[in-house]
Formats: C-alpha cells, structure tokens, sequence
C-alpha cells in the first residue's frame, strides 16, 4: 500500500522534526508556515512547501497541525485559505498543539460539520525526539480514523497512547501529565533548595532522592542539569507555565480545586517575572534562590 | 572478627524488623520496649530482653533506638535507668527515628559531653525491609564510628547513604526526601483526582503519566494501589504528616518558605481530619473526593 500523502501546517521546532521522520518514513509531505525561513528549512528536509493551508490540503487529506495555540489553530483551520474550505469530505486534522479541551472538543464538532474528522493528538518530548520519530503522543479520536493515521503515527512516534474516541481527552490527559510534572518539578526545586540552605551536599541529595520515596522524573531530570550547571534548554519555561495555566483553566471548568498546581503556578510565573523566559523550566530554582540567597552547585558565593 | 553485640531500643514494627537482619547477620541483640508484647516477640525472634535502656548499655556497646519521636529518644537516652549513664566511654547510640534536625544535632553534642558518639540515621523502607534487611539508612556520624558500626549496618539495610560526619544531616536529608515525596505524592492525586473528574480513564492516566514526565516513584507505587483498591497500609498517613511538620519546621528555623510544601500539608492533615489516620498515606486522594464527589476505581456510584 502506498503511504498517503500527509500534509504538515507549522515546521517550527517540533512540526520540522515531525516533518523529518515522516519523510524518513516513506511519507511525502507537504508543509506551510507563516515564516519562509521555516519554509526554507521543511524544503531543506525533502518536504513541498505550499502557499496556504488550503493549498496544503488540496494536496493531502491528512493534515497535522504544530501551531502554538488556540488563536493560531482557528487561523489555520477557518481564516482565508484555511484547511477548512478545502480538505475533502473524509479529510483528518490532528491537532499536535496543546490547547483546552474545551477547545479541541468544539472543534472537533466545527469541523465535523464539515465532513472532516479531528484527532486530538498532543505531543510531547522535544524536537530532538520528534525528529527520531521517539516523541510521545496522546491520542483521542474516531477509531476508524487512528487506522487511516496508523502509518504516520508510528513514523511521528514510539510511544502512543490512544486515549479514547473523544476530541479533547488527548488534551486533557496532556493536562493532567503536565500538571504532575510541573508540581514535581517545582517540589523538586523547593526540597533541593531547602538541602542547599540546611548544608547538605547538592549532588548527595540528587543521589538520595532518585533512589528514595522522593524520585520523580522531573527531580532526576532537572535538578540533574541544575547540578551539572547545564543551560541546555529542553522546555522552555513559559511552555510549562502555559500547560499550567490551562490544565488551573480545566479544574476552574468543572469547579474542582487544584491547591498543589495553583503553588506551582505561581513559582513558574516568578521564573518568567524573573527573566528567565528563555531558559529551561529547571530554573525555577531560581525562584527559591530569590527568596533564599542560597548559592546554586558552580556558582560564586556572593 | 567477632560480631560486637548491638543494643536495641523499641522492637516495634521497624526495630523489631532490625532485630531479625542484625540476628540473621550473626550480631547477638539486646532489646528493650515499655511494651511486654513488643519484649515477647523480640524473644521469640531470638534476642536477650533486657529489663532497662541502662541495662541494654551494659550488654552493648552500640544501641539503635527506633522509638517513635525526640521526647521518646530524650527518655531513653536521660530519664531514669537511661542510655547515657550506663554506656562506656565511646559507646555509640544509632538513632534510627526520625526527629527534628536541630534535636539530633543537639543530641549529639549531650552524648558527646559523656563520651558517647551519636550516628543520626533514620531509615525508610517499611518493616518488610527492615526485616529483609533491604531498608533505606540516611547515615551521618563521625568516621571511626561508621567504621565500627558497618558489620551492623550492612546486616540491616543494603542501601546505605552516608550524608556528613555531622549529626543532624542524616534527619535533614530524610526531611528534604520525604517533603519531595509528599509533594509528589499529594500532587499525584491532584491531578489524578482532575483527570478521573474530566472523564479520563483512571487506569490510563496511570498507563500515560508513569511513561511520560509526571511520573514519580509516588505516583506509580500509591495511584497503583488506589488503582487496585489496595487497602494494604505500608506507610500510616499520620507518619508522613509528621515528617512534613517536621521540614516545614526546619525550614521555619532557617527561614526558608515552602509553599508546595505547605499546601502538600494541608492535604495530609485533611486525610487525618477526616479520619483516615489508620490508613495509607495513598488514601490522601480522598481529600480530593471530599472536594469534589469524583467516584475512585472500583467503587459504587452515589
């Protein structure tokens, strides 16, 4: 059988890694973005670069879409040129941006509407991974759909989770993740910081805890780099930051209260207050420094 | 070589675990505990029961006290027929409870004052392990005393971590692990308790996070038992409470804020507050319930 063609809306830096292991899987791909730099750098990859959303899906009736958020997922599926007005009765849209659930839901009954099936499909891991065709992905859509997807999903990814046939339940378990992962970082960094300001040996608390009850991904991870004085950015921290706000915007839906996510949230915003926009989550530790004076592993003292 | 005799004070659920490793390891063991039921089966398991801490001290000159806090190790060690007055010059007390740092550190220096070395070095792992001799020992202590206790800690516990040569770090590296535990433990049914109230299925909420960056040894070791209705108590929610007091206490001491660790500790008193004291620390997912009437796997619908 013939790999269907598979069109790609946003080469950023997840959709250009995505757009690779497609490629290298056997899929020709056809991409769109707003900036021709990333034009240039899908092309560079093998991929044919289209003029419009609508251009995108006159030439593949699966499309995925790696925008930042909701505004630009609207823009893309109904503004001029959008995949909405072109994509064939029985086309797909999978949805790899994390948005609300609320959101992909009605989506994916506007888009039904219109004979298109909508995937909801959230990713995770970097692009590294995404480019390895090893990120994750939660998936929740039409049985029946996942199949036609089937191929390229197993060339995007090595860890599927198909969540359930509902839009939305992709998001929403991306949500839950998310959250787990921003309080156990930020616990990780609150109980570190605390070590480091009762005298105990940075790197012996990182040993202790990741073979202990306190071992979490996040800890083992992050506070590894933190040790390692590593500013590798894997995940920016107003990513996070933004899973959090709307996983806060979830519970404030179904009215269920998140005391735990809420401390969190406010440790990232401090991080982003702080000025480290554009660092890695891992330095919300610095939060604790500010309100400390603790010295971090490498650094002078004051 | 031959084995020097240990003492041990408080053969209860942990001490009367230690007892079996250290007889096991080929260490003869002298017991004591206020309680004649806790000396019976101490006997049983084959130590010579002693009728005083004091006597216990004639018999050994390295005692463990695993009683349940610092006013019960003061007792022990200063009250009538105590540790303190019977010990020989470089004598040692291992202090396997958990207590507050600054206590231990004090502590140390009132032994060291008659010529007794302290080990501070409190343990984890349940009462299987200390029984298996595959606990978790937090270790800080003077070298020489280390090197005269290791035959003894080798038999008891086959994951050891030696913190400082200062007593006290070995309370502040279990206080900064168990915070980050509790943390992750209260933010694990957080999020679960989210999920579950969104729709998501709980088994698959398990599945997605423990492969992905929320996952914490936490979350997969107690969600699994909610998962499974596994009642089975392994830690009691009161003593996980007790160890966040007591690192919220020592961050107080220094000054230190702790945020998640604080709202990670209003969940653990609401466990007890509705009455869940005799249960696992897992269960502090009913606190969530209580917040929200979400209905936990494998029970009945309202």
């Amino acid at each position: 059988m013939t790999n269907p063609s598979i069109g790609l809306i946003g080469p950023g830096a997840m959709g250009l890694g995505i757009t690779r292991a497609l490629i290298r899987g056997g899929f020709p791909v056809f991409t769109r973005d707003v900036d021709p730099a990333r034009d240039a750098l899908a092309r560079a990859a093998g991929a044919t670069v289209c003029a419009s959303p609508a251009d995108v899906a006159r030439h593949a009736a699966i499309v995925i879409t790696v925008v930042v958020d909701a505004a630009q997922t609207d823009e893309v599926c109904f503004g001029t040129d959008g995949l909405a007005g072109a994509l064939p009765d029985g086309g797909i849209v999978v949805l790899c941006s994390t948005v609300g659930p609320d959101y992909a839901g009605a989506l994916g009954a506007r888009l039904a509407a219109r004979g298109i099936t909508l995937i909801d499909a959230p990713i995770s891991g970097g692009p590294a991974r995404a480019a390895a065709g090893t990120m994750s992905m939660m998936i929740a859509g039409p049985r029946a759909a996942l199949e036609r997807c089937a191929g390229a999903f197993t060339a995007m990814s090595d860890k599927r989770f198909v969540i359930s046939e509902r839009a939305g339940d992709g998001s929403r378990m991306k949500l839950v993740n998310n959250l787990m992962a921003a309080i156990n970082l930020v616990g990780a960094a609150e109980a570190f910081a605390l070590g480091i300001r009762a005298g105990l040996d940075p790197e012996k608390i990182h040993e202790v805890v990741m073979a202990s009850s306190g071992a979490s991904w996040m800890a083992g991870d992050r506070m590894g780099r933190v040790l390692a004085g590593d500013r590798t950015v894997t995940a920016a921290a107003p990513i996070l930051t933004k899973d959090v706000s709307l996983a806060l915007e979830l519970g404030r839906s179904l009215r269920f209260p998140l005391p735990q996510g809420s401390a969190a949230h406010q440790a990232l915003l401090a991080t982003l207050g702080l000025g480290f926009d554009a660092e890695d989550d891992a330095w919300v530790i610095r939060v604790y420094q500010a309100l400390s004076g603790i010295r971090l592993p490498g650094e002078e003292p004051h």
